[in-house]
């Protein structure tokens, strides 16, 4: 019988750079296996810090904070791409296990690198040019309509343009951009597949994701997707090159736009847990976040395979108001068989702000998305008068 | 549409005394819905330390002590019955919402009340007589054998004595006694139910207990149960007579001896979280954690009935060696579909201590079962050298 790495698991000190929600639902299985945490946040209202271990304030994006902190860590890891990859180099150098690495984490947090790993690596995505500030947009004027992304510190659609002429460019496009065809997207799907280090690789079932257009945020994320399982395939082998070719240990979550006529594109990645992956926690054998701890630690890889359909709400700040702010939620949602609803603790809302999610599962799609619907109107963020 | 009291409830400052693992799973639905957490609990390394908002060393036992960290919490409950009935008297004076009350605790903390209160209110349970001492325990040589229970203090069987003599008995049963008569018991089972500040009851199915006799702890625990309906429906309306009679709040975990005459008794019952539930978290729609949240929280609630079926080992400390513990966990159960690990964070091992539990979930109990015999060889404690 195989003794795994799971003897002193434990006793194991991880670090995670970032304390947002993201960080705050890897704690949970952290806590359930046990582990020692530590995690880095400049915020000292992290929604992470209250179920840490350890919580440092600092900030994840300084080279020498974050090689401080990554001090006594056996494992590092990251719920955020924005940290500081020469303190991921210097953790690395130091003999903690960081994963993802830094090379994947310089990869993946420039959207322009990013681009150019697809295309070396027959991952197909849209067409695109790489170019630098306004100047170099309007050099590629004949390339419009298109979307614009910056190629780094992009964040939640922060980062991301889509406009008819370079000259509808806002005035901090001016830095390194990618300049992308507009797809004609018909679907928009992701997949998250995990890659531990011995190289064990698996895929979560794929979801679908509808976005809010005017806050350009992923709104509503169901599973399972109907559609024809040669795409389903494809999309899945090519999440699986892109974790192997980019050699990524922990979670590579793929976006992609399926378009009318059938190609399969890649969007963007993210080497971490992401929030497509929230509904794994109720609607999975193993959820997102086990699976980047099992990943990450050397733990074969659990079952990723769905248990019930899910659909997946962001709860966002009311798009009028911003202060303290309370979770609302009326019946008959209080007491829906099939609710989870999270709440990650940000004692702050503003317009658009993800301040929690619900996860709805239930037997059929649409049973979950009807019970998802009525939740949908007896949830709300308020600000506390 | 009803609003209920989740409005603010992300804002609701809950005081829980003890910080075991009972505490620390019931942080967990606390942390989903954002609640500010204080737990209260005399080791400084106890197992829900870093899972609440704010930990307090100091002994719940103390009334001084816990009418002191009551202040400024909003509700106050309990994961260990031992506490200072006391101080909770003085919270509930200082206005504090105390779940489950003072005179629930009480109650329940004496076994001699206990079963007094059973007597009065016509619920099945074995015959007893309530004396003082071993003086006392002599004086009724004539019901020997017989069970004889410390009327307050005994926790996880340390304080129940199977003897056939009044000599048998171990000098620290020099003190308040129940002396009970042995019942043939055929099935033991354990029913939890919950009653909301709103009255609202629903109970939990029914599971099955096998106890580890050498250490009188519940050793495996599976659900459903597989007994005649008409059996199972008593217990059920017992549990849920002792809840409403007693005004509990929150969770009354109630264990039963059914005899071989069909004869449906209640053994006894704590007004908290229990051993008994813990398979709730991920084979039930809602977990007894969740539901004690709600109960207490005045929210509706949720649906308590079984998604799969399960079975529930604890995770016990060996029976050699105390010392610096940690968890070892093999193939083929590191890599098993539907096995949930939950390790306390103990950071030290003693014989038979509770240092975690695994649930296993399968659509048949027959396969939770051969899992679950699986997983028992995979997994151990070891003391670290």
């Amino acid at each position: 019988m195989m003794q795994t790495a799971t003897d002193g698991l434990s006793g194991l000190r991880l670090g995670i750079a970032g304390g947002g929600q993201l960080g705050r639902m890897l704690l949970a299985p952290c806590q359930a296996w046990g582990l020692y945490t530590r995690v880095l946040d400049p915020d000292d209202d992290a929604p992470a810090r209250n179920q840490c271990t350890e919580f440092v304030q600092g900030d994840f994006r300084q080279a020498d904070t974050l090689t401080q902190f990554a001090q006594g860590c056996d494992v590092l890891t990251v719920e955020i791409e924005q940290v500081s990859a020469e303190g991921l180099e210097r953790a690395e150098a130091a003999g903690v296990a960081v994963h993802p690495s830094a090379a994947v984490l310089r990869l993946f947090q420039d959207k322009g690198l990013q681009k150019q790993f697809y295309f070396d690596n027959d991952i197909p995505t849209a067409p695109f040019v790489l170019t630098d500030g306004l100047a170099g947009a309007r050099a590629h004027a004949g390339r419009f309509p298109a979307v614009v992304k910056l190629r780094t510190l992009g964040y939640d659609g922060k980062g991301v343009a889509v406009v008819d002429t370079p000259a509808q460019l806002p005035p901090h496009f001016d830095a390194p951009l990618v300049i992308e065809d507009k797809v004609d997207i018909a679907h928009e799907i992701a997949i998250i597949v995990a890659r531990s280090t011995s190289g064990e690789v698996r895929a979560f079932p794929p979801v679908g994701m509808t976005f809010d257009p005017q806050a350009n945020l992923v709104d509503t994320l169901y599973a399972p997707v109907s559609l024809p399982a040669a795409l389903l395939h494809r999309a899945d082998d090519l999440a699986l090159r892109a974790a192997e070719r980019a050699g990524v240990v922990g979670l590579l979550a793929v976006e992609f736009f399926l378009t009318h006529d059938n190609q399969v594109l890649v969007n963007e990645a993210a080497p971490r847990p992401h929030n497509s992956g929230h509904h794994t926690i109720e609607a999975c054998h193993t959820s997102q976040y086990m699976q980047h701890l099992r990943a990450i630690t050397g733990q074969p890889l659990g079952d990723p395979s769905l248990k019930a359909a899910a659909v997946m709400v962001n709860i966002l700040g009311a798009p009028q108001g911003a202060g303290p702010a309370r979770l609302v939620v009326d019946e008959p949602a209080a007491s829906m068989t099939g609710l989870f609803v999270h709440w990650y603790g940000k004692t702050h809302t503003r317009p658009k702000r993800k301040m929690g999610h619900f996860t709805v599962t239930a037997p059929t799609l649409a049973e979950a998305r009807a019970k998802a619907e009525v939740a949908r109107q007896c949830i709300r963020v308020e600000v506390v008068d």
